[in-house]
């Protein structure tokens, strides 16, 4: 259905506040093809992929999109799942079920209205970007632990128990309808008239780089200090403190006063 | 994911007024197939076909249903539109655009609003059925106006207007989800009968007292190692710390390794 100039024109201009969809480990090129028709379909364009199993570009992908090509042409490719969300700053795993973490879990209906709330929460419209991105595990296996630790809560679709099949476009599709018909993403939000204050910066969420930075630095101390008693834990309680100060969803300023606790109690010797 | 006897018998049951889904004149088996298997995601099992184009049964049908094929063995098929919705008390006719026919349009959350009113305000527990169905026209060139005029409302699927191309499956999924997530057609899962592990005491919320007594530890070290500079600012800060860690909502373990961290970081010294 495309067709006149107006129409193309309306297809690049992305949604406001639209979540980032990242593909960890995406297996079929169809797949991520068809995942693309669905994002676009509901005005979402922000599309990264997270180590596509057959390599980037992939033809069948194209082949599959129906269309939504210029949005396969700008997806991002990232090694890991880290680098993905870097530049987040609130992110959802979707899952089938809870794995035991301990995160809330939301449909997608409470998610779209989460996402929205994040974007007109923020200054989003100066320079302090909000964005939010819903992560998507492969499709043999869904997300791994590792990947879901870094979310700040879990997305789960409420299907029939009886039968939870649904493959990944399918997926993407109800969670990126869900979020366009939870707002009206095509009026633009009026600009604020206040300019941002220091306040405002010190209460916006602090970016994954952000949040990454500080974990690395608290592991590096705890490596040094041996907290990590054993190989085989290490892991285990990694992921464990990873998943505290995600979910805690810290802002910028939680951020640097964890910064100057962490290098006051090591008495401000080792932590750079 | 079927499996367990239990899950099969959820399977087979029909949720509580679930619309029929009469596919008219569908062209691809492989498309049926795909709706069957967006159908019983969302636990809706009446599908109707009218005069599909390859005949029926049709063996691309099951192959693309993923399992959902108690639901092609059980479709019904017409040789019209008429006959297929002939039982129905309420019908909705799917198109992207209005027609210029006089009827109520509806996204498809009023749809799935609409059904359940429909079914609520019947006596549907007693002898008298009410049911209600979606039709959805073909793939090429979707319903045509006689359809149409059989239905009492029109269903119209808002996506983003620069490109509205969505394949049957995936509007009849977007239908059926939005019907599934109005009502409540299952009851809430049972509270499980096991006894608490270890783990679930480690996934419980630590109390509030818990937590003072790990920030009062962690003030205490502060102190000594002067990390409040002016007395002016001490309150502040401390409310700011204290508003983090009681905002991220830490479980029991969070607390424990938190202590673990925090002693770690001191040296092991100093923290009691």
């Amino acid at each position: 259905m495309a067709g006149t100039d107006s129409t193309a024109k309306k297809t690049e201009a992305p949604a406001l506040g639209a979540p980032a969809i990242i593909l960890v480990k995406p297996q079929l090129g169809e797949n991520i093809g068809m995942c693309a028709r669905a994002m676009l379909n509901c005005a979402v364009t922000d599309l990264r992929l997270v180590a596509p199993r057959d390599g980037w570009p992939n033809p069948s992908a194209a082949a599959a999109a129906s269309g939504a090509t210029q949005l396969l042409d700008n997806a991002k490719v990232y090694a890991t799942t880290q680098e993905a969300v870097a530049d987040l700053t609130f992110v959802l795993a979707t899952t089938a079920r809870g794995r035991g973490m301990v995160k809330d879990i939301l449909d997608p209906h409470a998610a779209a209205k989460e996402i929205h709330k994040h974007n007109s929460a923020g200054p989003n419209n100066a320079n302090t970007e909000q964005k939010c991105g819903i992560l998507f595990g492969c499709e043999r296996a869904g997300l791994d632990n590792d990947d879901i630790a870094l979310a700040n809560a879990i997305l789960s679709i409420p299907l029939n128990p009886g039968f939870t099949s649904l493959n990944l476009a399918q997926a993407v599709l109800l969670v990126c309808f869900s979020w366009l018909s939870a707002g009206n993403p095509f009026q633009p939000a009026a600009a604020p008239e206040t300019p941002v204050t220091n306040e405002q910066q010190n209460d916006a969420p602090a970016s994954q780089a952000e949040i990454e930075t500080l974990l690395k630095h608290l592991e590096s101390q705890l490596e040094q200090n041996n907290f990590f008693r054993s190989a085989e834990q290490k892991p285990t309680l990694l992921r464990n403190i990873r998943n505290f100060f995600f979910r805690a969803g810290p802002t910028r300023q939680d951020v640097r006063t964890l910064h100057g606790i962490f290098k006051c109690l090591t008495g401000n010797r080792d932590w750079k």
